[in-house]
């Protein structure tokens, strides 16, 4: 009796899956049709790749999968959210695999798509068939999308890492989810496509070929960083394309239900907000920090100094991780900046990874009200993000987030030491992985190598780190708690 | 009128620290005797740095300071424990100028010494004159029992990093801290002693001279870790003398007021602790994880392998940083732990630094509690220690203690990479700096090596860290915090 009512609670969650899976399936007709536009035979690996995927897909959601009715409670939401994220990215390697592709290997580059990380196993990008270069750069814009949706719809909900802060009427009450969703989902999904298809026109203006400007667009809009070439954006004399780049790189690290009502006619809202000044902030100081040092130390002319340290700090900070050179040539101060930046993150409800600067602003608040509490025991002092009052329970969220997220990265380093990469690589990787970020440090992952060499089981713990940042940690460490699973 | 009455209350303060220096001046003469028994000139500088510092102590207590009266109030409490770990270092670096080494050097190592950090920028230590080396043994000796006394006292009155789990009636009111808080430390300094004498002993007993036996009980009693040697522990090649070693550094990691009640017969308190528990679980785990690796890849017979990790990971935990071999070269695994060791830290009210035991088991049960709420939001979860029910404010503060912590590494590597330290460099000082460790990590500041050749800003900075850490942080941030002087 208790196990059939524990299956039956799992229905609708499968129900979703299936859909998501069909869905999935669709996607991979579209490099299936690049391969037979470009004569290439690897579209059959896409169709066989979609059939199986849409068949498993709609199997769940027909035979297994049970209706959604009232929607879903709490616990079905967590179990899908993880469950969407383990399993799409299982399903997007199989053309990976179908091309002979090692398993750590096909899994790490779907996982890195998918969480629009941009760390690759993949070299000679030049050379492969376009069927597959389209594959990676739609998993990342897809993976974008979905963050999106995740991020706005679901992780308030499920009050992730002080995620409650951004509830909205779509996101308060677990039955209103499905139904009110939906038009939220519209416009989402609107709104992407439309900053998607801008991207890919500027990218073409600025001399890019259409192919890859679509590919470029999809992975910059959704922060993802993989390239159709080994050279990154290295391989783009024109300085115009860069500054594209970073114009939306920085659109795409932007909360995105603001992003809408700016599209709608209101883009106060965005200067309103208090991240977005925070970050925007923050990304001018960097960029001009660095532009100083390596026009001083290596003579650059300013427009170069400012365009390659601008396009480098920000492809790190919105973990897009696009490679512009090897700023790790510039000096060690670069290289450490670039290993904290990896944690920083962009705005919540946008494409980006890491701690998210929200949680610095909740951070610095709520350190700052603590300090006069210590020494004015008996003060109320009221913690603010922006002229919202913030609640101790929400305070808290904030800070066993950043704990945690930091004992992940040192978790992941050990285990990555335990494989024998040395210090730099270990660290690196595990802060670029957790952080959904792209390159590492050092000469086998920095932006000028990548993760190839790293044993199979390095890339079975990345992709795992990968996934882990991606679903903000909580959402799966929920999952690891026997309590979650008990009554 | 507000002038004044700002100079007046900082009048009790600078009586105590008066008090403090006259203490000082007194323990210079003990390296001054030694000197003279040598028959060294050096006895000279030991007299003169006395001298300056006896009459500017003197100055401070009857000229300038006030009387202590009711006892000191919260602000000047927070004045007096910066101000002496800053003027304390500052006046027991005189010897070392008065000897020749500059300015930066002289002061890095007498903050080392009095924070029981460990680093040092001296080698040819086995030529140097006696006084000096008894003089840093004397000040890491002198830096433990301030540290106890500091965090059986005063911290928990501050309230620093959760530290009021351990309010006691000698801290709970601030007029009764003078008065209350001397048969207190009265016990603390004789158990102390007699642990040293004791530590002597075992010491000489396996066959140390008794000027090394000596020294060394002081730097292991006080987890400070400088040696007389340059190659430190390994200077000794009895087994007997390393297993001494480990058994006082695991004693200076526990609770100073548990091991009072244990040495009046109640030792069953210590075993009842949660931290220590956990403490002693967790460097056995360490050691035997350790001693197993290097078991099998270097092939050592079990009795080396055992000794070798429980030494050099006891070391790290406890902030000893003795060197005995160097664990660097056992490869890249032991190397990545030994920089997550450097954050772990003994149980609080030692002398130890680092993040702390108990820190870590707040943490875990606030988290715990935290994904039960998520889950089911409407469930009371009690969080706990040991039997203890938290308050929300505790664990907020151990919380906000470990973000500022982390964050503190993460600035203090960034300011090293400044001045052109590599990422591993960087990263360990900063690690080992914090947490009152003692060496770092590569080819530089290594166990093998020290810090000598970094340079002069590096060294300031270092010091300045290792201040942050032993006044765990707070106690010297809301300082710096304007609203702590307004009023």
């Amino acid at each position: 009796m208790k196990d059939a009512r524990f299956v039956i609670s799992l229905r609708p969650v499968l129900n979703v899956l299936g859909f998501l899976h069909v869905g999935l399936a669709t996607a991979m007709l579209i490099p299936a049709m690049v391969d037979v536009a470009a004569r290439n035979a690897d579209w059959q690996a896409f169709v066989m790749s979609s059939l199986i995927t849409g068949l498993i897909g709609l199997l769940l959601s027909v035979a297994v999968g049970g209706s959604l009715g009232d929607g879903l409670n709490m616990r079905q939401t967590f179990i899908l959210t993880t469950l969407s994220w383990v399993t799409l990215p299982a399903f997007g390697a199989l053309p990976f695999l179908w091309l002979g592709v090692g398993y750590a290997d096909a899994v790490f580059e779907a996982v890195s798509g998918f969480t629009t990380t941009g760390s690759t196993v993949l070299s000679g990008l030049d050379d492969l068939p376009p069927g597959l270069l389209v594959w990676r750069s739609l998993m990342q814009w897809m993976g974008g999308v979905g963050i999106i949706v995740m991020a706005i719809v679901l992780l308030p909900f499920l009050r992730i890492g002080g995620m409650q802060l951004f509830q909205s009427e779509n996101s308060d009450r677990s039955e209103k989810i499905v139904a009110r969703s939906i038009e939220l989902v519209r416009l989402i999904g609107v709104s992407y496509l439309f900053l998607t298809g801008l991207c890919a026109a500027a990218f073409w203006a600025t001399g890019m070929s259409p192919f890859d400007a679509v590919n470029h667009a999809f992975t910059t809009v959704g922060t993802g960083g993989y390239s159709t070439h080994d050279k990154s954006f290295g391989f783009f004399t024109n300085p115009a394309t860069a500054w594209v780049a970073i114009v939306f790189m920085i659109t795409g690290a932007l909360p995105f239900v603001l992003i809408i009502q700016a599209l709608r006619g209101a883009p106060l809202a965005l200067w309103r907000d208090p991240q977005v000044r925070a970050f925007l902030g923050f990304i001018v100081l960097v960029s001009l920090a660095v532009t100083v040092y390596i026009g001083l130390v290596h003579r650059l002319p300013f427009e170069d100094a400012l365009r390659l340290s601008a396009f480098n700090m920000i492809a790190i900070i919105t973990g897009t991780g696009y490679a512009y050179g090897d700023y790790t040539t510039w000096g060690t101060p670069v290289v450490v900046l670039a290993l904290l930046l990896k944690f920083v993150g962009g705005c919540t409800g946008s494409t980006t990874g890491g701690i998210k600067i929200f949680r610095f602003l909740v951070f610095f608040g709520t350190v700052r009200a603590h300090l006069r509490r210590m020494v004015r025991p008996n003060r109320v002092v009221p913690e603010l993000y922006g002229n919202t009052r913030l609640t101790p329970e929400l305070s808290f969220s904030v800070l066993a987030f950043l704990v945690v997220y930091m004992g992940t990265v040192g978790i992941i380093t050990l285990l990555l030491a335990a494989f024998d990469l040395d210090l730099v690589t270990a660290l690196s990787a595990a802060a670029t992985s957790v952080g959904n970020v792209g390159p590492g440090l050092g000469p086998i992952i920095g932006p000028s190598g990548n993760f190839a060499p790293l044993p199979d089981g390095a890339k079975w713990i990345l992709s795992f780190a990968m996934l882990m940042g991606r679903l903000e940690l909580f959402t799966v460490i929920v999952l690891l708690d026997p309590d979650f699973w008990s009554r």
